[in-house]
Order: structure tokens, then C-alpha cells, then sequence
């Protein structure tokens, strides 16, 4: 099957194509410069706005991440087309050691420790207890919910928040809704967001949400910059409301030299490393899409296009 | 029954006194100057040379800790009279995080996260996974088994290492004596110490067992100063052998403001605050051991005191 590689900022072909040879007889790669029917498939990430207008055959699009925003948004996309998201258990466990890093790291106080050591102070400090420090999750999809796993394993009470009702899980509580928000948050102390990105979710961490929270509370922020209100976080950290907060993703990628987030004392700034699929998931979620449009199936793991993700 | 505090290092009573009321029936704490019959337990911590001598009558002491090499040392300290360590599920839990958090900090290289952002670069750098970073543990008692299935949860292959063999675990493959010690470390990156202090083991990190690890490897030192060949380790990171390690605990504490620990670059220091046991842990301990010599059997948790542990 015919497929096209498509990125406005990276070169796909750089980083996947090694890989893709070993697809070659289930997915051919074309050049993108053609155009061309009889291109099924294409494997995208920020497409630009015109990308799809000469496919006409076009059936499904891969992303190369979890997320599949930038691909949603592209306004040449048809909307018959199914958008596919890769799904790599890899990647939830690499997601879920950054998060338990730093819920740990605010539990312990380590940014203080290391101060002391700065000063040569040896100083114990008081020590809380993983059960003392509630952990709200915002989403609750593969990723959302191996986090809440292993965050409950690690001994801290967890909480999940989706937009609507999913299944009960042993590890963490569940919370859905607008009203299953505000009562999910008034009881945590670190907040995690795993959203996708959607016109519900942008904006969604705010001043308001952050009010709602335990005073002294951390956000952990790895869904994507624009779920955040960034002069309403800097708000609550200056007034103490949030202790802390570690940042993954930003509206503006890379993040320009003169924002105030980089010097900020309280704010952990990481370059959208806090996880990534494996070039050999991406791969196989590009073969199994080929064998689903030759055998008339959807895709696995193709989005809801109405929804968004 | 009569219980002294005796400490050295420690107002006992000042950190006791308010949960020792809880267990006043069964444990009546009298003062140390007065020497007595009749007193048939101490809770001790780094007792004074000659502190046993004047109560004929001692039956155990009580650690305040999982350690007790303190109070073995003690040349007063009849053969016959038990030891008894303090076991607290919450302490295995707070070692773990803290272990955890050091791990998931080399793994993922977020030293080198934070001298970027020190310096406004946005840089993704390669990530590793849990998976390719095998993590050996010195220690295969209460809590290294704790560690050990935290971290096997976290995706990290684990070993365990003790001088004896254990019982085989699901979460770590097991090894034990000497041999066992030298396969383990020739596999191991993240090296955690969670042994017991005794004539054995004293000194045991040392140059030679760096040596045997992966190149860049991490130091997890969390049982005894006494451990560590302090120059040995020093020399592994001038090397290039070790990459990092993070210690908690040392042969002089506090350790000394010119000590070249405190400003290595590549050690973090904390002031023996990984893991501690809970005020209400210790009392209950001292309750059981009070009950057990009353009934004329041997308390709980009481150490073996031909091996030290």
C-alpha cells in the first residue's frame, strides 16, 4: 500500500525510514512532492494546511504520537478519513517514571535538600508519607490509567478525572464531568494532566482549577501547552497556592529564551521529554493500519473524529 | 514493666514521650540516673560505653530504627539480653520512593535537565527506559524486598543480594555469598545498599566492587557510613566509572561542613532522612517486646546476635 510522509518540522523519512524498510512489503513509502492517487496512507505529524488536498484516496492518517491534535486541526483534512494514534505500553511507563519522579520530588521536599546541600547545611526535614499527598489524574485513557497504577503502588491515594464515565479501576477513584472536576481537585495536592487536546480541554488549567486545590499543591504538565493559562500559573505560584511545577509541554515549543518560565525557582522545565513512542511502535501501528484498510476494517486505535481524540 | 530510655545522641523522652502515655499500663519508663533492679527493658540509641551496667536485670533493648549495629556495639551490653529492631511497612515504603526517585533521576538523566534549563536550552536528549537500567540490591530483608518489587513494578530488571540465600522472589532474581555478589555487580547499574552494619560488610563499597559494575553506573547509599570507602568512591567518579550517587548516610554525622562530599557535582547529599520509622511504630514495638518477656517467650523482631542482624 501506498504511503506518504508528511511533517512541516521534522523529517520523517530521517528518523522512521530505517524502520520502515522492514514494513516495505506491506506499506510503500512515496514522495510527498508528487501527490498522487492511489495514496492510502500517510504518516504525519503538523502536516501543513494544504497537505492533503492532492490525495485524493486517502484513507487513514498515522501520527507518530499519542497525541493526534496537530493532525486533527489540519483544515485540508477530509473528515471521512480515520486518524490513527500509536499506543505503545513503552510509552506509559516512561510517562508514569516522569511522573512518579516528581511526585516523589514534592512529596520529599528534594529541591530542598539540595538547597541545603548548596549551603553545606545538614538540616533532616520533616518527612511526609506518600498516603499523605492525594494525586489527581486528568485523563483516564491507556497512559492515564498505568500512571494511576504505579502512583498507587508507590502508596499515594489517587484520583482519576475523564470527561465522561469510564470503567471503576482498583487503583484510583473516579470523577467525571465538570462537577466530578471541581470535587476531584478540591482534594488534591498534585495534579496531573494527561488530557488530550481538544476545544473542551484548552485553557482547561487555569486559575480557578489551581484555586480549587490544596494549598501548597504541584502540577505536573504533559498533555499539551495550550491546556495552560501560563500568567495563571505563575499567579499561583506567586501566591503560594502552588508549591511548585513541572512543565513538559508549552504552547510555544521550543520554548523562546525570554519566557519567565526558564528562571522561574519553582518551575521544572523539561524539552516535551517527558515520553515518547518507540520508532519501532510507531512502525508497526503504520503496518497494522495498512492491513485493516486492505481487509475494509477501521483502523485499531483510530480517533473519534467527532470528539477530537 | 520498667522500661529506661538511654541515648547518647537523642532526648528519647522528648521524641517518645507523648506515645510512650499510649502504652503507660504495660510500659512504665523510668529515669536513667536512678540505675535500678527490676528493669527489664531500654530503648536505646547509641547508648554510652558503660550504659547497661547498672540493670542486672535487662532482658531487650529496643532499637528506635531498622538498625541496630548501635547498640550491638555497646561493650556493656550482656550477651543474653536481646536486641530488637523496629520492622515498619511504612518505613519499607518511604525507603522505596526515596530509592525510586534516585533511579528514575539517573535513568532519565534530569541532572542534566536542570543545567539546561539553568542555561535557557531546549534540548530533547536520548531516554532511556526503565528496562535497560538493571538495578542491584544489597539487602534482601524486609525492606529490600519492598524495594525490590517497587521497582520491578517500575519496569526496572532487579537483582537482589544477600549473604545467605533467600527465598526466591517473582520481582528479583536472587544471589548470595561472595560469588553471587561478584555476578550480580558485573550486571548491575543502579547499585542500592540497604545492608545491615556488621564486620562482614563494613567497608564493603569499595573500589573493587565499583569496578565490577557497568561504566557510568549510580551508588544508592542508604544503609551505613561504614559501608563506603569514602576515597574509593571518589575515585570512581573522578574515573568516569560511576556517573552519580546519591547518599544518605555517613561515617561522621553530620557530615563535616569541609568534608569534599558536600560540593562533588555529581553527588547528592541528604542529612540520613531517606526513610525513617513512624514515632507510633517504635511504642508498639516496645509494647510487644514488653509483652513477650512477660509471657517468657522472645520478642518479635529480636536480632540474631551471633550475626550482628
Amino acid at each position: 500500500m501506498r504511503c506518504v510522509l508528511i511533517s512541516s518540522s521534522l523529517d520523517l523519512r530521517d528518523y522512521f525510514g530505517a524502520e520502515l524498510a522492514r514494513i516495505a512489503p506491506r506499506v510503500e513509502v512515496v514522495d510527498h512532492a508528487g501527490g498522487a492517487a492511489d495514496v492510502r496512507l500517510a504518516l504525519a505529524w503538523h502536516p501543513p494546511d494544504d497537505a492533503f488536498e492532492r490525495y485524493p484516496d486517502l484513507q487513514a492518517v498515522c501520527s507518530i504520537a499519542a497525541g493526534v491534535d496537530n493532525i486533527v486541526a489540519c483544515p485540508s483534512l477530509p473528515p471521512s478519513v480515520d486518524v490513527v494514534r500509536v499506543v505503545d505500553p513503552g510509552q506509559g511507563q516512561m510517562m508514569s517514571g516522569f511522573i512518579a519522579w516528581h511526585a516523589i520530588g514534592h512529596q520529599r521536599g528534594f529541591a530542598a535538600f539540595s538547597a541545603q546541600q548548596r549551603d553545606r547545611i545538614w538540616q533532616r526535614r520533616a518527612q511526609r508519607r506518600a498516603k499523605d499527598v492525594p494525586v489527581g489524574i486528568l485523563g483516564n485513557g491507556e497512559i492515564g490509567r498505568r500512571v494511576a497504577v504505579d502512583l498507587a503502588h508507590l502508596g499515594f491515594p489517587v484520583m482519576s478525572w475523564s470527561r465522561t464515565a469510564k470503567a471503576i479501576s482498583s487503583a484510583s477513584r473516579s470523577f467525571h464531568g465538570p462537577a466530578g472536576l471541581a470535587m476531584m481537585v478540591s482534594e488534591t495536592e498534585v495534579l496531573v494532566n494527561l488530557l488530550p487536546l481538544t476545544p473542551e480541554t484548552r485553557n482547561i488549567l487555569n486559575g480557578d482549577l489551581f484555586g480549587r486545590m490544596r494549598r501548597g499543591g504541584y502540577l505536573i504538565q504533559v498533555g499539551r501547552g495550550e491546556h495552560l493559562v501560563e500568567a495563571e500559573l505563575l499567579a499561583a505560584l506567586d501566591s503560594g497556592q502552588l508549591a511548585g511545577a513541572a512543565l513538559d509541554v508549552f504552547a510555544t515549543e521550543p520554548l523562546p529564551a525570554a519566557h519567565p518560565f526558564w528562571r522561574h525557582p519553582r518551575i521544572a522545565i523539561t524539552p516535551h521529554d517527558a515520553s515518547d513512542v518507540s520508532i519501532s511502535a510507531v512502525v508497526t501501528t503504520l503496518a497494522t493500519t495498512a492491513d485493516a484498510i486492505r481487509a475494509g476494517r477501521r483502523p485499531p486505535h483510530a480517533i473519534d473524529r467527532a470528539r477530537g481524540y
